[in-house]
């Protein structure tokens, strides 16, 4: 009878796509809903009340990333804030003279669409567009960039951690060759990171990577969706992409979201604070899983163990179709993915894992276990069981 | 003795600026911050109810504002409605192969700034931008119209209801001259309207306003901030104007911010269908001020009495600083302001004052204040006698 069956809760192994809003950030949020509604740009007491929650958390944003609080830029999405690297980067030298024809910006063949995509619209525009070897491990290959790298380029762009393969670039050295590159050259090419996926992970301040941008996104540290970071160095000069008030400094003008920037700092000081303790717990749930999942016959992991973010395990199964594996696991009560959410549900492997591997099986079959601060043993042990029990069925009726 | 006097209620009159978040809008958002907060684009079960819920918004703000769900899109801000609408119908048409010399678009010389900022982008890339003339009371004078159409004209753009004057433009008039004028030269030319601060209190169905494109801001009907909405017609063109994943239709990249777009699906829907209440009691409110207003020694009123939203009132004082009366009043428990909130504190006078008076002394002494569904009786008489007094003492002081 169904109601001496429990149903069993569900384990959510996707915290790479989202992550749940953080009471405490919740309650960050609430008065600025209702009780301290007003517009910050209102000269009132209300506005003015409105506009000192909206500096707190500009400051304590720069303070964690370690950069000016004028140069913390609050936008609506990650997405947003990526575009306004990119493109604003592009539009402000052409605004100084610079022709869309003299300019070169240098990324890789693994980025998220709002990177991808933004390059594709820029060589649409007439921009050159450079791609980095990357190594079957997904690490950069700095050599590549250094032959790649000319006195026309303008930008390089690239994940701090790939949102598919958890593979953490190595951000200094890059940085350090680009350094040298301008030098070299006395020219100025900025370098900016996508580090949507690092902020509960990894240091992301400004100096100790240094580059010149970095981008975030509230919605995938538990803060609420909707609300994007971008913080530059001083001396950066970027062009907005949408047009309007006065507001973030003139870079990304409507309304402040109040309650969203409070929550979104909120979430970046917890994700930046807490770190060590759970990059520790995580980082031996991730290994158990790696070697747990290294188990089930046919599973090659994707991108480097050692230069791994924590909490994200990718796999392919030689002979194994993805999609039906996550819909399966989906049906034992697993939510996991195959790819990023952004790059779309249907249609295709990972191009991420067909960049690193040049193996369209491989790339067919690749199976993303992302894990949060709730994540347990037990959940993992679960969800590898189910996997090896479908793959173990597969396999039998195969071969 | 302090503890005797109890502190007065502040008295917020700035509701164009921005509204509180209803509490039935908070409530229908909370589910989607910590519950239900998955990916909308991720394949499992969370993911689908996420989607679901994404997709109920869509249909429900479709079936209100009479589009089609899949021509709902939200965004990020009304600024950036206004802005796909705008760039995204010229974005369109250049990748067509139209050069943006050989495009027009016309406007008025009243509109916020994220339409004037982006007109102003426009023209820097060749786009030629004409201005209608406006009458004295701020109504479009649509022999100008007649006269600024070409058959280069690719947009023709306005706010359904003014955010400073509150006029409200006769939307029907300027859809049908331009839809005669489509017919006549067999020519496509897209209306848009910025309705922001139209849903509480106006109809704002595409097929009533035969406009092509809708602009909305939930924050400025009792949602949260950070969600606009652009609705559309069937066969309007429209390129994104930020880059990245599928979502909205790829005309507005990002992980969807599903608590707020519930949010706004729900604000809208209380905005529309409780209109009729609310505009009868806010409209005899506002002819009580106005009335009282206009007793008070040289004040005037800014814009067309009979075309006029309910909340609104705007009047200018000769001879009275508005930045000054505005603080003034600030520090006797009144919220009001001098102009929109977008167009920035400080600096200068209002320019839509001066582009219906054509005089400085007009413009550099306006006052709005503009009403919610709380606002009362008593609350208005205490912001008149607040003026007056101070209008009084300084009149007294200067003459």
């Amino acid at each position: 009878m169904k109601f001496l069956r429990p149903k069993k809760k569900r384990i959510y192994l996707d915290y790479a796509a989202t992550t749940p809003v953080r009471q405490r950030v919740i309650d960050a949020m609430r008065p600025f809903l209702r009780r301290q509604f007003a517009n910050p740009s209102a000269i009132h007491k209300e506005g003015v009340r409105a506009r000192d929650a909206v500096q707190d958390a500009r400051e304590s944003v720069g303070r964690l990333l370690k950069a000016r609080p004028e140069h913390v830029y609050f936008t609506g999405s990650g997405t947003e804030s990526n575009n306004i690297a990119i493109l604003g980067t592009i539009e402000a030298r052409r605004k100084q003279g610079v022709a869309y024809s003299d300019m070169e910006v240098i990324s890789t063949p693994l980025e998220h669409p709002s990177v991808s995509k933004t390059l594709e619209h820029l060589q649409s525009l007439g921009v050159t567009v450079h791609f980095l070897e990357v190594s079957s491990e997904g690490l950069v290959v700095i050599e590549s960039l250094e032959q790649l790298l000319s006195p026309k380029t303008a930008l390089v762009t690239f994940a701090y951690v790939n949102s598919e393969i958890g593979v953490v670039q190595e951000v200094g050295k890059i940085a350090r060759t680009v350094k040298a590159h301008e030098k070299r050259h006395d020219v100025r090419t900025y370098v900016h990171t996508d580090a949507a996926q690092a902020p509960l992970w990894l240091s992301c301040e400004l100096d100790r990577l240094m580059v010149d941008m970095l981008s975030l996104d509230a919605g995938k540290c538990y803060g609420p969706k909707g609300v994007g970071v971008l913080v530059s160095r001083h001396g950066v000069r970027l062009s907005p992409v949408v047009y309007g008030g006065p507001q973030e400094g003139g870079l990304r003008p409507a309304t402040e979201n109040v309650a969203g920037i409070v929550g979104a700092a909120e979430a970046l000081r917890v994700a930046q604070v807490h770190r060590e303790a759970r990059v520790q717990k995580t980082t031996e749930l991730r290994n158990f899983t790696i070697d747990a999942l290294l188990k089930i016959e046919g599973v090659v992991l994707n991108g480097s163990r050692e230069h791994r973010v924590a909490n994200n395990v990718n796999i392919s199964i030689a002979g194994i179709d993805s999609e039906f594996a996550v819909v399966v696991l989906d049906e034992k009560g697993i939510a996991c993915s195959t790819k990023s959410a952004c790059s779309g549900a249907g249609g295709g492997g990972s191009s991420v894992v067909m960049a690193i591997s040049k193996d369209e099986a491989r790339a067919n079959s690749s199976i993303r276990f992302t894990f949060g601060e709730e994540t347990t043993h037990t959940e993992i042990r679960r969800a590898v069981a189910a996997l090896q029990q479908h793959v173990q069925k597969i396999q039998k009726f195969d071969f």
